[in-house]
């Protein structure tokens, strides 16, 4: 165990990371600076304070910060540029966020001359690699404590004996009946793991959804929403201008009471085993749509299916925690260069769970209604250069079969 | 304009291809050779046989087959193994349907000896392609006449004055207030193109639609059903075996009860322009949902990804028209080395126009509870291992900031 | 044929070419402006004013640029950072220079106001290609003849008796037995296809290559040579700064006096057919192994591996002739973004037609030496991180070979 | 540590292994057997023999194995069937027969009821990976020792030191000043890191180099070899028809002699760090350059493309040890199907460091003289074709730039 001065921690004030804030104190008799950042997760941050003074800790040494803008603005507009999405139906929503807690984590460190950060991520898990990748690739030279791997409390009820005996308030829900849900939640959405999810062969019970209605009780009027793009990026809904953390708060409540987002899928983590997890993403998933269907119109074919090949590469390495790596960088300023004449609007309809794209326009469109047209186009294109192209691409095919039967 | 001696025309009973037989026979004063196919596109077929016979065509020259399990089973769900999908939503429901027309026209090329095919596609669409690249793969030497890019019938005016002159019936639609849309069905889906379509920020019509439901009208109890799963293939539903056809078809009727699989896209052509249409695909709908769900169980994570990663690619071959090509059947050839192991069940819940996957299981199950699991998992995973992953994943990260900061 | 007002020739003064601008009178009856470019070919330039002159070509409009400079430094060099190989060998000489006449025959056909634009290419080839889609996409509106498409001039007879009849100069070269190669030369390559060539089971001549002497001729002692990079492109040869045209002038010079850069393939040409040319690339063969080289020590890995992942389809995009297409200067974005490191020097040794890296160091070095060392690193870096890295990497393989022994 | 019962030992009766053995005797006092296998690398395995047996390792636990048939048919040419780099210069020597070893220690292993497996790879390199992933992918419950992570015997001072108290022979070359070369051979190349190498701006001494002569010091004459393909494989030279490895000792032989295949670069370890490598490959030299020619008249050019698309997947598989990985796998299915009409025949030219491709042929020739000459053809090809290909792959660039100027 290498000597450790003072550790800033990711402390939401729940009862595992208190737990962890305890067992450091404990363990390596060390400084602890807390760090809680509100990025839109649905709880207050700051009751946090008061725990973790609680705790002893310096009024110093407690971080509390509001970084909804800038997780929208900085991390889920740029991924949503380039309709990013995990084995074909995750939208990334914890992904995402660890990027920046880590960046933050990292900041704290230098401001307060800490030498180690710690997080509450499990061993088993994605969230770790998320976290340490991103410690290691703004600060080398840091050290990391991951107190899942390392302590002995890998039991629900070892840890609520260790909670018991730290004086740590323990709410109701986890003294019932077993482990609760593994959740997470920020702006984008909330996901759910663990305790019946475990079995892939069941179905999600009803009462665990939290941010969307079931599309059953969802209105049974449809709503139409107009969604306003510059350079790719969401700007204004139903003709009211937003910052982008606005815009996700106002999608997530439009979304949310139409059952939009509920997902139910088994994945596969980077660590090596599949996992099955519930996510409910509501304005993420109006934003995919829409963003396509802005796109529909703006953007080149090929730059377009350029996009499309590098799309599932650009979700793993957001999946996998590489959001500070080189390479990702690379492939975002390929991405945001395509985004200059994604401009306009797109209507999408939502109704029980659906989104329709069913409108859209942009001064930027591609779309030549004069060449598309079944009508007579008055010349604009000339229908025989189609045999010319036709047979020049199938040239070589024809050649080879030419060349097969030759040889008999 | 070469000389032509017998043709096999790509004959539906409909106006536009009744006019082009009417036009082969005033233009190349050529024998005839009609074919029509049940594709599933909901039309009888067996009246194209009286209205060919009106033409003159002789009755041996008249093909009518049913190429539906034909169509499933070789073309449907080969391209479902890869989950395909154009551009992020399209399943490629008219794209995937050519490559059998054309195939099966060389064949009766072949047997009645004919030296050229016809078919009734416009110079400005894809099908054209698709058509003519099939043709010349599978047959080099094949003459082609494409009347749409011959003649100077390119307004829907010229066309049916041409087919009044030549006696032939024209239904009340097409002579009511301007065009029709532009339509084509096949077990896999139904399409629509041109007329108010042409105007991508006007929504469609509620009319226009004509296999789904509405979502609004669709049940108000949701419905499960049972998928399974053999190499990649569905085998039956809820229990009860079936031929592929008889899949496609009962999963469009059950898609279409509940609203599901409408999709209003602007599309990427081939031949270079940006295209409005509007798609009813009920039972692909749920088959891509429900294989995805297989597959995330009984699929290596790396092959998964290789999977989608080629994906894209693929779906371009199948939209260009280029599944005779070498590097389509390579491809194939990958994809369906990955279904052996993709085997099972996958439960969906279909409600208003939602297909959600609700629940899986397969014998062939790379899930594994024990290391999946929160709770301890008896060692059967180290998570300390994590520890040094996270570490070596880093490490080119940690180098290169290191190095930075040494350049100062 | 469409109405011709004034036409901006790509005219090289030679046989071929000076046929074309007589046809093009007596054909279109229009005013020719002619555009004779220096990109390296190795010829003079200067006599094309005087032969355009005999053909009444009025001195307005006659244009002798040099483009060496321009053409190294914006299409050479940005296509070297990419590495880019065409097929495997083929470094891509002849298809880097068409874009850049075809710009600039935009550029005086807008300041000269002509509506029509020609070139010397055949039908059969990529030039046609890459010259009209660089035509047609910096200006849509622009009217292209392509000769070699139109006229019946196509054996060298038919060419020969209409030059001999229109009293242009016929060399001795093209009066003696047969055809010429086919060649084109510019400041990265010359290139043979045609004659002998046309038969891929013969070995090319020795006499016909014309830029390096034969690896046997090459001098016995081998020379080392030290190149200098900035942002991935060479700035200076064995400590002399240079322009881009000079290093490339001097590696050809360099390179052909050892005997570097004769390449003989046979290549898929994207108008569908199979051709065999050769080529003589010296200055260029040096290039691409320094640049791997420089790279080698100061790109991350994995952005490393994404260049060499896009390579192919960048490199086809430029043999193809799209260097003017939104996706070529979307993966451009890409390239030039990884170069800003990529500074430092390489030595290679030049050995009869050999080029050996030997050394190379640069102050962005990511290669550290404490990490590398097979010696005691003094705990740079821990052996006990590979164990769980393997764990980890080898887990969804384990777990599958698991399952399939439990299904027996 | 863990129980450890039986072990098989990658034992090459050097001095490292030699080391090892002693060292697993002391540490863990249990059974050990050894496993020598000839791969090529030009040194007796029977030897390995008397020295295991003076560790006092039993007879029948004593496994000499001749796997150079099986190294070259089942893993250099599947290899090689996919034109395999790895970072642009590679040919994956080492890499390549890793997985052989460990499938066969596995073999034996079972066969001997072992519970472990032991390598002398060190902790810093790819070999650990590469035959670790091996063993776990094939007997997933398999006890792994290696003793480079665990052991203290990191300088080679410590190591020698042990190896004398443990009284084994230590060659001269090891006493004498500092660590030698750190290599590794087999049939396909042979490897040099470490030592003078660990400064990347300094050339490779010349005594350094073992298998070939340098270029200098080659023949000054010229010799040319017929090479026969069947299957994308290499069945005869010269006329005469070999086994795979007899094929690959040849051109060894033969590329030995000229000075072929030397390689100095800097490499990116999978385990996240560069290194300097030089290698000899001889013979893959050769068979690269002369796969690609019989390629590039027998494929299509789509499959031709396809596969160079994936290739460097396919070698960062390889480098990084995923040969039994079902992503591997998948890949080699594809590869290996594109090459049933890989057939003929390639001359090439050596010389002095150089291989020349000079003239290829085969029966499945995809290469059409009647179309690819510049004489007239006869008709073969419509030169007017290229017209309407040109403009339509132009349309989607013309209506961008179109747009554009009239938003202005």
């Amino acid at each position: 165990m290498s000597e450790v001065n003072k550790v800033v921690l990711a402390y939401s004030g729940g009862l595992d990371t208190s737990v962890i804030l305890k067992w450091l104190q404990d363990t390596y008799n060390c400084e602890i600076v807390t760090f809680t950042a509100d990025i839109g997760q649905g709880e207050e941050v700051e009751p946090a304070r008061a725990k973790a003074i609680k705790f002893g800790i310096k009024p110093e040494n407690i971080f509390i910060d509001d970084l909804r803008e800038e997780f929208v603005r900085d991390f889920v507009y740029p991924m949503f540029r380039a309709n990013t999405v995990y084995e074909g139906e995750y939208l990334l929503g914890t992904s995402i966020a660890r990027p920046l807690i880590a960046k933050r984590q990292i900041e704290i460190a230098r401001q307060v001359g800490a030498d180690t950060v710690s997080h509450g991520a499990t061993g088993k898990g994605n969230d770790q690699v998320r976290f340490e990748l991103g410690y290691y690739a703004l600060e080398p030279g840091i050290k990391v404590i991951a107190p899942w791997r390392e302590w002995d409390l890998l039991s629900r009820e070892k840890l609520l004996a260790y909670a018991e005996a730290a004086g740590i308030a323990i709410d109701m829900k986890h003294k019932q009946g077993g482990a609760p849900y593994s959740m997470d939640a920020n702006l984008l959405h909330i996901s759910y793991e663990g305790r019946h999810l475990e079995d892939p062969k069941a179905e999600a019970e009803a009462a665990m959804w939290r941010w969307t209605v079931s599309p059953e009780e969802a209105p049974d009027e449809a709503e139409y929403l107009d969604i306003e793009y510059e350079g790719g990026d969401i700007v204004g809904l139903n003709g009211k201008r937003m910052t982008p953390a606005e815009v996700l708060t106002a999608l997530n409540e439009i979304g949310g009471k139409h059952g939009i987002g509920r997902l139910d899928l088994v994945e596969n983590r980077y660590v090596g085993m599949k996992s099955r997890g519930c996510y409910e993403t509501p304005g993420g998933t109006i934003m995919l749509r829409a963003h396509r269907a802005i796109e529909s119109i703006t953007l080149d074919r090929e730059v377009a299916h350029l996009k499309d090949d590098l799309m599932p590469r650009y979700a793993s390495l957001i999946y996998n925690g590489y959001w500070w790596s080189p390479e990702r960088k690379a492939l975002q300023i390929l991405i945001d260069h395509t985004q200059a004449a994604v401009n306009g609007w797109v209507r999408v309809k939502l109704y029980k769970g659906n989104v329709y794209t069913v409108a859209r326009d942009s001064k930027n469109t591609l779309f030549d209604q004069t060449i598309a047209t079944f009508d007579d186009d008055g010349g604009a294109y000339n229908q025989a250069d189609a045999g010319g192209f036709i047979k020049l691409n199938a040239l070589r095919m024809r050649i080879a079969e030419n060349a097969r039967r030759q040889r008999g």
